[in-house]
């Protein structure tokens, strides 16, 4: 933390940048940064820094920072802040068009309703009014599901209540916005409803005393449902640290912890609790949960393509409604949506390919789709193949081959593109002919097959063909009857050096299938010595036969084997002609291999660990809060772990020490013995004891008290001191 | 053990069977024996037993016993045993005929020399001495390269000379027979060879003594290689434990263990460290360590693949030779080794198929293969699908299309085959077919492709089909460019309740791959929905999202990906169109994976342990002989062995005790200090020390002597007791 005290806290040199101490304060943080361009606390302490200059200056950090920071709201809202004390007006909204609709806060949207009302003073002009009633509107609307909305509803119900009304008209059109906005609040599971709801019933009452029994009768269910769900909602985003700025994700248990907390948010907002009949509400609500969860973990990608498809079965859902406003929008926050993603990941294809596809749902024009995976091409330019690959079949599908094979020669002419294009080109060739040709007359199938052959070998030319390659281009040959080349091809293929042996495994198993199946004895037996001699390059456990392994797999077929399951297992068989097989196998899986065949074992029930519960060794900084016993840190209990927030700290108890073996015993003995009983016990002994008699005896009064507390709602609040003082203050804003 | 006592000893009853007290022994050592058919202690117990009645009973059970236990002497030896003792000559020589060739003991083959010598006495006619030599010899020529086969070529020898020879010819050729004997038995490795080669010396000496220097001279360099790699390979044949009765294996490491020592064996001798020139010789004797394996390990099915694949690799070796006879021979060999292994494997298809593959090998006639198919046909009932694909197959090759499609025929008739035969059928005729027509007319072609497919259309009619079957059909389908049928195929494998979610993933995963290649776009879309589905059904790890990995996948293409290889790991990516990425990953595959991207990650260097080092906890019953430390039990290391053997027990050892510090030190100290000194610092001490000093000097004195044996070669002998006693014994029998 010493790197974030600047160095000097003189106020004359606040607004010099120039000074040597302060120059190489800033530079060491840099540093810092460049290392680790996450490191949230150097990003706050230049903030503070640039919090203390003037904002002209420092425009270039504060932009760098929201570059940065794009999908959170706290750099947003210090620049705009600056700008705010600075007066600089139109920087602020433009700042403001930049973040307002992208980010889902509730601080940003409070921010920007405080800054149309104090740029248009209510009391100047109706238009002025008018504008801040739009600007809160917009606010409800972009962020009024939050459980924190509930300043903003707050100040927007002041502010209605604040403008003056001319005559009844006037004052009972406010009267009816300042309801809409009441009841849409009471319906919301916001934190702190109850007072809400309390305040609306005497709205209600003061301003429509002829029917406020019957409107908020009629109310109170959906505010019993939003109160009710507010309890479950408020402890899981408190849980969730909005405000924490994000960082990249490190795969750790912590932030897989944490994204599983957004996940019940999400799946409980897509429960619908709120029973919610309206879809497209639904729908935002939904929206808004998965939308807060890219604000604070804007680097899992996952949560950007979850938020998509969400958005797209919304567009189907409302397709299936016929309702094509509803799908048109939807599909354009999804669009806009990735179109977010994009800015932190201009340069991973995936985004625009999705985009790509949104357009083609919605039957865009061409040249739109071509614009998407043209700025895709521009900006993925470490390894194209697969943009331009589905660029081709995009046109193959969309428009016509023509289009298709000018992007394949265009992707050809560049120097990045790999040879998965070549295969997905030559198969798209043979297909699409095959297609559009009849199947009676099969001069085309051939010609197509030979241009697709002609693209496999002119890709065998220019690269050097990796396991893949081969693998689809023998089996093209095979199915295509070409028995000859396809031989060829597995025998270059088995002599290539970029191969491991793995793979050349592979295709020397592909190769023996087709053997047994149409080759001669000879051809067999030249492709088991192939097998034999890469069975014996292979790195196995020494428990494993290579050649017993290779034999018994030259007269597997399909899921056939000459022997049985037991006998395979007993050998520890590796299956050479099968991907999963041949990846190497840890001591673990052996040993718990050999376990299940311990236990399969009638002989010796010997008494095995269970190895479910077993929980590999892993160092933890700071075990508090965990239990240490030997084998690994476990968390306490759920029943001991609610005790321990219970119990008061061990520093606040000074005595009596009673005999805690005694207490144990009188606490076990409880139910047998009545209050009057443990006195009499307790005349006999001694004064500790005592005490304890007289402890039990009172705690049981205070449980009575308590109970009958609960059993008369008039008495419940007696002790609620929060209650006591929200009346107090009630009644002296009412003596007002 | 209780259980093998026998209830009575009582001789009266020995040959009475009807016992009810014996009867119920018998019954509960029978019981066990149902229960584990390989209870080595039941079946010695019921050896035991049979041993005192009269052989004509108990053939039952003898012949029970050497079913059992084919491979192994044991029983045999002692069956045999019994029958000679009873003098059942027929049955002996019966006996010995089943057993003699099969089995690698060199107990058997003395116990028959010694029969052939008793029912042959030497002394009665040339003929019984010529075939008591002709026993002999195949004896040699069977078990002579036995590191144990001392005895027999001593008893050999010792007939030959007790064969009166009659003038000087005669006499001659004994000794030129004698000398082939001795030549022979000091070539091979044998345990106490150098006695053997004393007593060879001392022959020539006597019996060539012209030449008998320069005679042993030019022997002695085969002596002196077999002498030392006699050296290696004593140690490793105890260690085998030949005479251990075989048992089932039960895939445990102690098993793996005692494997990894006849692998051990089998390569000592492939590295022919006795420097032999004749490839067959050579042979042999890998075969003879092969054989001994599976005397032993008849259970473990890669030891007989290895075994007929070194027989194999000899036959292409003896080919390349142009060794015609010896080619056969081999071959022979291989096809008898395989015999044996149905004799314990007969319901496994394995050993026919090999036996078939070499019959192929050496051309044999088509009805000689056709007879073992059959014969495999007769035994393997269970599935007898993968003996009927390769007797079709087979027929394909070796006669014509007819042949293989009576036996699809046949195949078709039996209630148990499955339907990857129609598969291979339906494949079989496509590629004949098409490798028969030329490839410029392609209207064969088409009929081939309609014959498969009605052939696949058959197996769906007839079977649940598995997803093996349909993924090779749907991609069949597609290379035929039947893309209709090929969708409607892959719906129906969706449908299907008879495949796993995964499976059907990756039916839907090939169906995506085609969609995206020549579909439009509305397939695309369907295929997506089934896969959502799907993945939805999935049981994955809670960090991995379905709907990410999904959507990912959908853009992948062989191997590319729209982001890169760290966002994959970032979010627990599943490939749901790769069966290995589908298979359920353990909670410390996890655990492994975030400790490499932990340790990837430069921030943090946390300390870590070394997973590589982890030995997962295994309860040992009896770890002694094992250095147990915290984290497991190890073995000692080699050194630590060593001296371990040495030393003799503690109990032995009463005194007197030195201080175990000042021994290390005067250890220690010892290269720089003479005994003189050592002595001189003894004065000093107490006695203790003072003895200590004095045993240091007396190990001295000790060393000294032992090298002064070492280098003067006529005193060596002084010392070895066994020398000494040999000596005056042939003093004593010169005497005589």
């Amino acid at each position: 933390m010493r790197d974030f005290e600047r160095p000097t806290r003189d106020s004359a040199m606040m607004h010099n940048t120039n000074t040597p101490a302060l120059q190489s304060w800033v530079a060491k943080i840099e540093s810092r940064l460049k290392i680790n361009p996450h490191d949230a606390e150097a990003w706050l302490a230049l903030a503070r820094d640039a919090g203390n200059r003037p904002v002209d200056q420092m425009r270039t950090f504060w932009e760098r920072s929201v570059t940065h920071f794009p999908t959170h709201p706290y750099f947003w809202q210090l620049y705009i802040g600056r700008e705010i004390q600075a007066g600089h007006h139109e920087e602020v909204e433009k700042l403001f068009s930049r973040c307002l609709h992208k980010i889902p806060s509730v601080g940003l949207n409070l921010q920007h309703v405080r800054y149309v009302t104090q740029t248009n003073p209510p009391h100047f002009s109706v238009q002025n009014r008018e504008k801040i009633r739009e600007a809160y509107d917009q606010a409800v609307a972009r962020v009024g599901f939050d459980v924190e909305a509930g300043p903003l509803y707050h100040d927007y119900i002041t502010f209605l209540e604040s403008c003056e009304a001319v005559g009844p008209y006037a004052e009972q059109q406010r009267s009816a916005k300042m309801r809409e906005v009441w009841q849409k609040a009471v319906a919301v599971p916001l934190a702190g409803i109850e007072h809400m709801w309390k305040d609306y019933c005497q709205f209600e009452a003061t301003h429509f005393p002829a029917v406020h029994e019957k409107v908020t009768k009629d109310r109170s269910y959906e505010y019993i449902n939003a109160k009710k769900q507010g309890k479950a909602l408020v402890p899981l985003l408190q849980s969730l640290r909005r405000d924490k700025l994000p960082s990249r994700p490190r795969t750790q248990e912590e932030e897989r912890h944490q994204i599983g907390n957004w996940r019940k948010w999400i799946d409980f907002e897509r429960a619908n609790p709120l029973m919610i009949d309206d879809a497209n509400k639904l729908m935002r609500r939904i929206a808004y949960a998965y939308e807060n969860c890219l604000m604070c973990c804007p680097y899992r990608i996952d949560i950007w393509l979850e938020t998509a498809a969400h958005y797209r079965d919304a567009a189907d859902k409302a397709k299936a409604r016929s309702d094509q406003v509803a799908e048109r929008d939807i599909i354009d926050a999804a669009a806009y949506c990735m179109e977010r993603g994009i800015v932190l990941y201009p340069d991973r294809a995936l985004f625009y390919l999705i985009i790509a596809d949104l357009e083609e749902y919605r039957k865009s024009s061409p040249d739109r789709v071509k614009r998407i995976f043209d700025r895709c091409l521009g900006k993925v330019t470490e390894n194209p193949t697969l943009a331009y690959i589905h660029y081709m079949l995009w046109c193959r599908r969309a428009e016509t081959i023509k289009e298709a094979r000018a992007v394949f020669a265009r992707a050809r002419a560049e120097p990045n593109v790999t040879q998965e294009i070549y295969v997905a080109a030559a198969l798209m060739e043979y297909f699409t002919a095959a297609v559009q040709t009849c199947s009676t007359c099969s001069s085309k199938d051939k010609r197509a097959a030979e241009v697709a052959l002609r693209i496999f070998e002119l890709a065998c030319k220019k690269f050097v063909p990796n396991a893949a390659f081969y693998l689809t281009y023998v089996n093209f040959l095979v199915m295509q009857n070409d028995q000859i080349n396809a031989k060829i091809l597995v025998e270059k293929a088995l002599a290539a050096e970029s191969l491991t042996v793995q793979e050349k495994l592979i295709i020397a198993g592909k190769s023996l299938e087709f053997d047994t199946l149409y080759g001669d004895y000879e051809s067999i037996q030249k492709t088991e010595r192939s097998r034999a001699e890469l069975m014996a390059q292979l790195q196995l456990q020494p428990s494993t036969s290579p050649v017993g392994s290779r034999i018994i797999s030259r007269w597997n077929y399909l899921g056939l084997t000459p022997i049985n399951e037991a006998d395979l297992k007993n050998i520890d068989y590796v299956e050479s002609r099968d991907p999963v097989s041949l990846t190497p196998r840890t001591s673990f899986d052996l040993f718990k291999d050999s376990l299940v065949s311990k236990t399969a074992d009638t002989k010796k029930p010997l008494a095995l660990p269970d190895l479910n519960a077993m929980i590999p060794f892993k160092p933890r900084r700071n075990n508090r809060g965990f239990l240490a016993v030997p084998g690994g840190d476990y968390a306490f209990p759920e029943a001991i772990e609610q005790l321990k927030r219970l119990v008061p700290p061990p520093e606040s108890f000074a005595g009596p020490f009673p005999d805690v073996d005694q207490v144990i015993r009188l606490l076990l003995e409880e139910n047998a013995k009545s209050t009057v009983d443990l006195q009499k016990a307790a005349e006999g002994i001694d004064a500790g004891i005592r005490t304890i008699a007289q402890i039990v005896e009172m705690a049981d009064e205070a449980e009575t008290e308590r109970m009958r507390l609960e059993i008369d709602p008039e008495r419940r609040n007696e002790r609620d001191i929060y209650r006591l003082r929200q009346a107090k203050k009630l009644k002296v804003e009412g003596a007002e």
